[in-house]
């Protein structure tokens, strides 16, 4: 063993919340699923324990699928609930379409039809927008809404909201999946267990996500709906998103989900994003763009201040052109980290050119 | 933390050196990656170290891409050194063709012609059998050769043999691609250092097997000839195979081949594998069936003994109408573990009747 | 032989100009290219005299690749112009966003980036909407431009404004592709030769439309800018638009470019559009919503009034709950006919509830 | 009109059924079809009447979608017959499988599972050496069974051959798809009608060429099993094999299968190939490597021999190691041609050097 630490184990930034690593009881509990030989690629006795977890919070007839990564449970759940003549309605925002590389056309095989909003949230209204041509083979056809709970702009559908879309949906003809990426955000900020806001109004199939709430890896495809995504099995397979060592995944799942790990994580980061943005309506030259409903702030700063922050914190721009900015909270973010956070915002805004 | 361990830690197959888990040393290295905030997608210094490692394996022009399992690296690597109408000559035998749920065709987009050998090896002759027709556009173009070190079947390339195939894979304007699921068993059994019979001998690209070797996941795709496999970093993203949480792949890596652990434990597979090959010739009823070179035996066995052998040991038929299985050693398989499964087979074939 | 007509030969409709069939010079050619045996798959006299009739209206280095149908054009184009990891940008309403069932998706394997313009027209500062994220391996890359000459809208380019698309698209490493299904239509539109609006003005690559401008079947993709497309000939037989029989694809192409048909037949069609847009902007109830600028009329009318006028003539909606019509017309569209439908319009208004 | 014939009319080779140009009856056919305007993309009358007749040859169920190619039927059909996970078992001699530029695999997306023959045959015997795995996520799952009627090789499937098939198939779960590109010459050749070897011999879907036969473009895939191919109408847009003005490729094939045409030229392709076959079976120095069951006569002749044949006639070499060539007779084939060719073999035999 020849390697030490390679990395600063005390910086923190609000670029992402998986730029943060893994939860200690993860650690152990990979630990303690290691050792023996034990069937590969899920006929293991961690993945069936965690299937009973899934069971639990979603409902008997739920079944899981773990996968690798957000982008891989996203495009296989969509294909499987899709015909090879689908198509997809989410929104200009969703991960789907701007950030995972072109995989939903590229390997799922299905079109987008991404629609504008002003918060990320779609509607029955926005929806209908393309949702039309139903037999025209000369259109990609609408057959699954995609929505993400909490959303890639940090806000938050309630269950009613959900309902309305899942209810229109259904009424033509349409599946509805939830990018879950930060479903623990979504329930720790509702206030719910998975299934109210999830099986419970609708929803046909979900991911849901570990990785940013304190795994090392691993997302699981969820399907809600029986029958709603056929051959998830070999799509997961040819897909390339089944581990041969799955127990490793589905360890980190139980820990996760089978303990109130979730539920703490998710709150802490969301208690974060709260308490920064507590203090950003406070300062002068800083706007909020958004609401802050789970882990993340977004606002509009001038570049040159934001420039001069990101000297000792690193965060991303959201949109360049309206001088928007994200900042994410992660399951250890800590008060100091958001006290250091508005301390250097509030030094650098006093030192700001005049927008 | 509620869970405790759900399997038996102490029991060993010879299924699948992926039946195995993690090596110790492994888990130590994920600990230490652990804690603070990294970029993710790979702008991590476990991943800069690792890609220095790397070179100092395959030589400084090697560029390295690790991605999720040995499926994702085959399909992400192949692809890109193809153009959108290549094929790959590959055994009938090869983990392309029979293992990936069809993944290459699927995902990858590229035709499969698959060659039938006895073990497991191409050559040049066999290789010709397919090596015809460019400029045919009604003929899927053959531009790369695949074969895989060790082999599928456990037999084991000479570095003069992969040389006379890249020579010749070259002179016809084909590349050479080596599945390296367990290349550490190659180094092994050959005694010689990984550029030895890479790099040395004319591979254009490799995957470096990591997780049947004793880490947890992790496989990498080694580019060794430059611009051999253009638009890696694209498609590595869009097949999904790129993880957030990058540096813990990383860090498992650096473990493994930053140390001489890569070694170690190929050559543990492999001594074990020679010491059930050399008990199994001495048994009256078992028939090898391929050279024992790696870390698997291949043998003959009455199918009624053999399913009295695995009411204790797990092991998969390799070809049943040949009453052919397979017996996989793996890291952290002891003699111990030999001997008790030589006695078993041993009592198996004293009851057996006769084939 | 026991059939006889089965269409009533003397109904014209505003439907689209795919309504109309032949022009019979181009049946004649089909007839003198009958008898004998030729080479399939393009290797025959006709296909290389449409090569060098496509060299005389292009340029010395044009290069042509005859395919079954715009979609195949467009698809199997865009497809050789993109690297795997390639977006195309191009407008909400262009054929291949809304009118292709997704193969650019399903078969292209690319990614849209569609943005919505008032006219059809993209420019320079349409296209920054999407033009960005280059090198980052999240986004599928934006590497083509996609324009339409005529748009799907009736509107033309000025060659002025396809050379300021092409010089920003160029110098951001981008290409830029014209679907031209009615090229012949700006052709003379613009009175100008192909060469001046197209080479000259630096598209890369065009696909030029035959069919609804009187030919049977066959579009031509031709690559303008050496190696702006390769590996066409291999992607259009693997795209199944490789036609055995290619002669009478490229017997029809020379008798419609060889000569003036082409432009004769545009003309037609151009000059009827415009004298319906002339007599419809006398008659209060309509409005027109887009210049007419080939051979296409837009215009708002009440659905009551559209329905009525439908009993007579054939046309669609374009943007139903705009109340906005599509009439086209066709290289056989005659001034009788024009006549006969605004009388049609006419009266159908006269008796029309009010708006 | 400035163009004049391009091509000798009187040439004819050997070389392939698709050299030859088109019948007359389908050029008069094609003329009457023009003129008037009728719905595109097979909204049309001639689109309608086609679908009758093609009840009438295989039976009220049976559903009929034209493309344009043989290719594009192939691959349409059997990624309709297919869920995303699916397989299909062929002969390593299949159309499919060396002639399609690996379409099956990248617009298909499908895995073909090819088999050796002796006779370019399956049986259920041959089909069982991949006809295995069902349920194994790692394997593309086999679930078509490809098979050509008459064979690329220019032999016969009896009706009860192609029930033996189609009853091992069903029985296990797999559907039966027929590359029927020359299945005119497969009827002629057994004396019977379509039904009777298709639909009444558990056949679910086949393409029915007519290309080869005589037209200048179109072939129909048919449905014979309801809900054996879903989605074909989409299936077929979307892989851009929708013809805009479809009533031409429909009254083309009504006039093929509407009248006796399609039996006639059959008869006449398979007659004059059989008088080859007689006359060669008389010459020293070439001996027949297939038996001559419908339009194709294969032989083995020494490689200096051929060449000098082709000095007059153009033919392909089949299996260039085994000195095996090709001779298609086509729909115009006449006597004259066959006493031709066999003087032209005589001639070219005297002078060989001895093989």
């Amino acid at each position: 063993m020849i390697e030490s630490v390679l990395h600063d184990v005390n910086y923190r930034s609000f670029a992402s919340d998986n730029y943060s690593g893994v939860h200690p009881q993860i650690l152990e509990a990979l630990s303690r699923a290691n050792g023996g030989h034990v069937s590969a690629y899920g006929a293991d006795p961690y993945t069936h324990r965690f299937e009973e977890i899934i069971k639990g919070h979603f409902g008997e007839q739920a079944e899981v699928f773990t996968v690798f990564n957000g982008t891989g449970a996203n495009v296989t759940a969509l294909q499987a609930m899709l015909p090879r003549w689908g198509a997809v309605i989410c929104t200009t925002n969703s991960h789907i379409h701007v950030d995972e590389g072109g995989a939903p056309e590229k390997v799922g095989g299905f079109k987008l039809l991404p629609i504008e909003t002003p918060d990320g949230k779609l509607t029955p209204e926005f929806i209908d927008k393309e949702a039309w041509g139903w037999g025209d083979e000369h259109r990609s056809q609408p057959l699954v809404v995609e929505l993400t709970q909490s959303t890639e702009v940090g806000t938050l559908y309630t269950p009613d909201e959900i309902k309305a879309i899942t209810d229109h949906a259904h009424s033509k003809g349409m599946k509805v999946y939830a990018d879950g990426a930060r479903l623990s955000n979504a329930a720790a900020a509702l206030g719910l267990g998975f299934k109210e806001f999830t099986t419970d109004v609708g929803l046909d199939a979900i991911s849901l996500g570990g990785t940013k709430n304190g795994l090392m890896f691993g997302e699981s495809i969820v399907v809600l709906t029986p029958d709603a995504a056929p051959g998830l099995a070999y799509g997961r397979k040819f897909n390339m998103q089944l581990a041969s060592k799955l127990r490793f995944a589905s360890a980190q799942l139980i820990e996760m989900f089978g303990t109130d790990l979730w539920l703490r994580n998710a709150q802490q980061a969301n208690a974060m994003a709260q308490k920064l943005s507590n203090a950003v309506v406070q300062l002068d030259g800083i706007e909020l763009t958004q609401k802050t409903e789970a882990n993340a702030v977004f606002a509009k700063i001038n570049p040159a201040v934001a420039d001069k922050v990101r000297e000792n914190y690193a965060f991303y721009d959201w949109d360049l052109q309206n001088e928007e900015v994200r900042w994410m909270c992660s399951f250890d973010t800590t008060e100091e980290d958001i006290n250091g956070f508005v301390e250097c915002l509030k030094s650098a805004l006093g030192g700001a050119p005049r927008s």
